[in-house]
């Protein structure tokens, strides 16, 4: 894209990232440590988890992380920031610390699945592209997943690039979608770029661009006798469609011994004509024949083609998983949780608002996930960084409601956050795609399928440790941070 | 963006769209030339129109499609393509003709918004990437359009990025809030790279990172003295934040003698909390302090402020403009509408649907707007290449109920294409950014009061010509391209 060649997205930040690096780097705080947490207060579509992506991206992101001189002289034109400050940007590079949760792992409501430690300026400057790419990607994730539940073990597969939100929502899409559980996508560029399997034969203007029906099946036929899916609603899909499909698997495909191939439907009454067709290709001999379908499907209607017996093998699923159409929204946030004084010591920030649901949670944490003898998680506990859980018995009780409690001795226990940077150094090893599949597929196996349910999920229990939460009842008794005046 | 180094667009393909290319190379009709059209069948939000927006991105795909050494390797890999279509490919460069509506233009269902004339395989490559391009930007250009409307005039801009699917969405995103209305953005990239006016002052981390949030509002003071506006939820809006950016304000912006300021809230009762700090503003002399709100709005809640008598200056509008959330896809398709035989005859193609809101208008076509005696326009009229709209009475007639009919003399029109490529050449001058959030202002006046609302908008007339409707009723009436096997 010509306007991309040159594209830095360390200038893909909000305006105030660089006012308030400006301000830092001309007050007190320049060189002042802060943590920053990255987390989120519900799931879309009412969902009891999500499910975390995006982590690559932001790896190549802070690796890339600087100014150029364009940069710096746009930022000149907008005379608003001191020529020091410029100066310092043009030597700018990340040298914090991060810390979160792998790709693919199912995350919860509340805890922070990335943490920045950087100074104030880098560890503030991040917070766009870190939200966007993490929002974006656990977005589409969490909705692929869901619609690859409902598909129960049927072939998903992502065809949604028309109706993307930009190119980049076209691209990462389709490889969150993979995370969360498609087998492939439509999008070209998904597959070269990351090896998200991109597949697809034909449109209606195929089928319209010959004299017949039957010629344009006949023909597709010819030239993609192993890889011939035929789309069977250009003109009537009962009566021409299958029939003519029909016609040119038996004259292209039998003589060459081919006995996979397949429909696809693209609009219509999915039920009917899927059971109408199952028939008919049965009937014919073509009991290999995959049934297709797309044509605005979500994880809704998926089930109910599957509750009404639609005979289809393979679901198509565009608009409604590339935008996540029902909740097209991923609220995950950035806040200070805490910044370091001049010795060294942490000191814990809080932000309290009048919304309850939009208090933080202070201080430089850790979450570990809990998982009870049958190797199933049940809670997540977050606690200080100081803090250990290494198998004690743990107290668990709701933040909210504290008097629900219990303790737990009988438990298995693992950290969700790995380093990835330490000191600006890339520390993590980033897996390769089907290696973050794979391991979405084995960490949702590890959640109760009462988690997992469309209609009121269970509520996981994401618990802070007794120091922790009394920490926060502290500084909430105290005002937080507020003014002394 | 390190994966972006390269990337090549072209490449953002549906992948049907190669295995279709190689499959017209490799029997009749690699030459033939096709008609496509881009339209949109509803209006998101059940509005009254659209708004065309992408086009500028949309040319520079265009002058940049051409097919990397590795993009052929990649093709090759994939074991379904002729060496001679990848040969093809090499030299691989679009040379049909476009036809568009400027972007800024309101638009409505069912009228050709973009129309290519290329060989099969040009015409049908450049789907995916029209499609995404056009429905993204006008999606996002009609709801900032609405929402700027509901804001009656105040400034709306647009704060989306960390909730943008992906980073194109942020930045073209923001491209297209611009055209649709929007003042500016927060995103520092849009500015940079599409001049659409960046800015922004401080998140609630500035104001925690201070001891007390008054010493981090004289600060912000002190170092941005004519950009000043403070962020006043953090602790207490109306008992701590306005009270310490009044103090703030009188220390250091009045002795210089700075009278232009803001403040900003971004959380809590919008309309009560606006309005006791426009008193305490208005008492403590600040007059002039401009008062900014965010906080998931849209054009309802932006409504529903105003009618309540919000003192708001200022509307910061983030993921529900950035995702159009209420309606996150805007189903812009492209279909073939004709083809040339080998004496260059254009022969119209159909598709007939189940779906008859699926039915398309065949023929190679353009449209003209009609307006009244009071500049106002009333009806588009959609007639076939070789007709034409010259002032003579026009007979229109809605072509689902026949029998509602009307002739029209005194009228003026417009083509609403515009030639964008002639031959590959490119001839469309293309308009700067700003021009084109002033034509799209302007075309907004033209549009009725009834056709604007948000309830129940006036129904458009999208009329055809007698003789394309009829060419339709022929095709439908024969079974459009119907095998005759």
């Amino acid at each position: 894209m010509k306007q991309n060649d040159k594209l830095n997205l360390t200038m893909l930040c909000d305006f105030y990232e660089l006012t308030m690096g400006n301000g830092y780097f001309n007050c007190a705080y320049r060189d002042r440590i802060t943590y920053f947490d990255v987390f989120f207060r519900r799931v879309p579509d009412e969902g009891g988890f999500a499910i975390a992506a995006g982590l690559d991206q932001i790896i190549d992101y802070i690796l890339d992380l600087h100014f150029d001189t364009e940069d710096i002289e746009y930022l000149r034109s907008r005379k608003l920031f001191t020529e020091a400050f410029l100066e310092y940007l043009r030597d700018f590079r990340f040298r914090g610390d991060i810390w979160a949760v792998p790709e693919g792992t199912p995350v919860f409501p509340g805890e922070p699945v990335i943490t920045v430690r950087g100074n104030a300026i880098e560890a503030q400057l991040v917070e766009t592209y870190l939200l966007l790419e993490f929002n974006h990607q656990s977005l589409i994730a969490t909705k692929a997943s869901r619609i690859c539940r409902a598909a129960q073990g049927r072939t998903v597969l992502e065809f949604g690039s028309r109706r993307a939100q930009g190119t980049d929502a076209a691209i990462t899409g389709a490889r969150a979608a993979y995370i969360g559980g498609c087998a492939g996508t439509a999008c070209t560029i998904s597959d070269q770029m990351y090896g998200v399997r991109a597949g697809g034969t034909m449109a209606h203007s195929w089928v319209q661009m010959f004299d017949s029906e039957y010629e344009a099946f006949r023909t597709y036929c010819e030239i993609y006798p192993t890889n011939a899916t035929l789309l069977v609603d250009t003109y009537n899909s009962l009566h021409s469609g299958v029939p003519n499909a029909i016609r040119a698997f038996n004259e292209v495909l039998k003589p060459l011994g081919i006995t996979q191939c397949g429909i696809r439907f693209d609009s219509g009454d999915m039920a009917w004509l899927t059971k109408e067709a199952r028939k008919m290709l049965d009937d014919a001999g073509w009991t290999e024949c995959k049934i297709t379908c797309s044509n605005s499907l979500d994880e809704r209607l998926i089930t109910d083609l599957i509750r009404q017996g639609a005979k289809i093998d393979c679901f198509g699923v565009g608009e409604r998983l590339i935008t996540a159409r029902s909740e097209s929204v991923f609220g995950g946030v950035y806040k200070l949780a805490a910044v370091e004084d001049a010795q060294g010591n942490i000191v814990p920030k809080i932000k309290i608002s009048e919304n309850v649901a939009k208090i933080t949670n202070p201080g430089f944490k850790k979450v570990y996930r809990i998982y009870g003898a049958e190797g199933k998680c049940f809670a997540d506990y977050i606690c200080l960084h100081d803090e250990d859980v290494h198998g004690q018995p743990l107290e668990l009780f709701d933040p909210d409601a504290t008097w629900k409690r219990q303790t737990v001795t009988d438990y298995t226990f693992r950290p969700l956050q790995k380093p990835i940077f330490r000191g600006g150094e890339l520390v993590y090893d980033r897996p390769a795609l089907p290696e973050i599949k794979a391991y979405a597929e084995a960490e949702l196996a590890t959640l109760w399928d009462e988690v997992k349910r469309f209609d009121n999920p269970h509520n996981y229990y994401v618990d802070l440790s007794p120091k922790l939460w009394k920490l926060k009842q502290d500084l909430l008794m105290a005002g937080g941070a507020l003014p002394k005046e």
